[in-house]
């Protein structure tokens, strides 16, 4: 059994702890949480320390926190030449204190804390110093996910840029059609298996050959009727700009 | 059974010739094509006409041709008094010619030819000029899918213009995302599972309490460092554009 430490109580660190929890192949010796009460639902009481003085040995600490307290955190930690690694998608692997040896275990995911999530195929973005440590990471990682991958810090950060296109500013498409449904007496349940079959279709046909509507089209009348029909400047900016990137795609890439 | 002849030979005129041979209260009985070709597929040889004036009687013609077309085509039927509605979320009522009665029979969902799809839970946005039409449409979009809604020309043009934002422009992002995972080495397909909950989030969380990201939680630092990373001049003014959305969101609406 591999020993793992938690460190860190948030959203990301109460999802690894339910999956730790659940694998046979990890034992879950320690979480330090500033609070108590933020992990007691999930696990047992002595389990939990709130004193970086209480950390027990452990095989590998992963850092579950905010990406602005990496650096603090690591370099509070009583012990060196341990193995420590940090779960963000922006931080640079050189955050982590260099009196122990660093690493990245990202899970390339969105997490919520009460929304539960099968954790067996989120992307874990493995980074080290060193291939042994590599290797002991590799194997917590394959422990509780099928999808692995070796990723850099420069990569990492594209791909950090990426999930915020794809996700973050996703979102707030929805949040526009949204807007736009309120403005108009219409439920915004209607547009649900249009947002579904968007994503559902990128499965299996690229985003190239997905893409379809007036700007693809290049159906300058209907793109005209729709901004005439558009009051919030905000989102007609908007409507203009994405339109524009559609039409000029492929031009200059 | 209620007779239903359909006018057009594309997406939408393939999708709904397929769901309304296997409904049982749905008399197919023909389909106008300018190619026989195109659906010979789909239905008998003898049930596809290529000229308007071999068009048989029947309770509702639907015309499902390009949003362009609708005018011409309509003022080119040989009969008057009719129902005869268009498959447009964009095209107005109105643009059916005057001549038979008119109506419109909207599926909100994007189609493509070789990707099939569960029609039931299709909604179907419904507007005519009279009740006894609408009872009429309102039989038939009800006998393939359980989603039937009564919305007018403006609701529809509402409906449509927010449906390019979370289809199209949604599908725009993932044309991004998949740039930025290219020009870094990354295989796009890292990102899968990340879109997928992001669109299934949406089913449970409305997209204010969806919304997560650096531009949610205001954080400067990560901003700066994903412009600065980012090298197309286009992919930062989108980023700049949507985090200042986000960031201003709830606050002039
Ligand atoms: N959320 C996601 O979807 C997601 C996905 C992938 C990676 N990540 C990364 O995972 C890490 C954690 O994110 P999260 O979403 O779990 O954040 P979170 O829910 O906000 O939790 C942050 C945790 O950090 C702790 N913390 C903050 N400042 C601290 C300090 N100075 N000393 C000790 N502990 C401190 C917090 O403790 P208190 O509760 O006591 O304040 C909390 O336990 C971040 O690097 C993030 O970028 C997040
Ligand atoms: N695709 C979608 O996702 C979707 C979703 C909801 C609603 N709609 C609406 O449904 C309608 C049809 O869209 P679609 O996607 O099926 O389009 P499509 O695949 O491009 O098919 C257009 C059809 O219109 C015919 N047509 C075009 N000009 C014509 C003319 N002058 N005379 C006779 N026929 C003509 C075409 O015939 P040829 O093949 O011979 O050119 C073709 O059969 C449009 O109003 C569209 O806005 C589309």
């Amino acid at each position: 059994m591999i020993k793992v430490t938690i460190i860190g109580s948030g959203n990301v660190a109460q999802h690894l702890i339910n999956v730790f929890l659940a694998s046979a192949q990890i034992e879950l010796v320690q979480v330090f949480a500033r609070k108590k009460e933020s992990v007691l639902h999930l696990l047992d009481f002595d389990k939990i320390v709130t004193a970086y003085t209480d950390l027990k040995e452990a095989d590998l600490y992963i850092l579950a926190v905010s990406d602005g307290a990496i650096s603090t955190v690591s370099s509070q930690l009583p012990f060196v030449n341990k193995l420590v690694v940090h779960t963000s998608g922006n931080a640079s692997i050189t955050a982590l204190d260099d009196k122990n040896r660093k690493g990245v275990f990202y899970p390339l995911q969105t997490f919520s804390k009460n929304k539960p999530i099968d954790f067996s195929v989120i992307p874990i973005c493995l980074e080290t110093e060193n291939p042994t440590d590599f290797q002991l990471i590799d194997k917590v990682a394959k422990s509780i996910s099928t999808a692995v991958f070796t990723i850099n810090s420069q990569q990492r950060k594209a791909l950090h840029v990426a999930a915020v296109f794809v996700n973050n500013f996703t979102n707030h498409l929805y949040q526009i059609g949204q807007d736009i449904c309120e403005e108009h007496q219409i439920p915004f349940g209607i547009l649900m298996p249009l947002i579904q079959e968007t994503a559902q279709k990128i499965k299996t046909l690229s985003p190239q050959d997905a893409q379809t509507g007036p700007a693809r089209r290049h159906d300058e009348t209907t793109i005209q009727s729709h901004e005439n029909f558009l009051t919030h400047d905000n989102q007609i900016l908007i409507y203009k700009i994405l339109t524009q990137s559609i039409q000029n795609h492929g031009k200059k890439l």
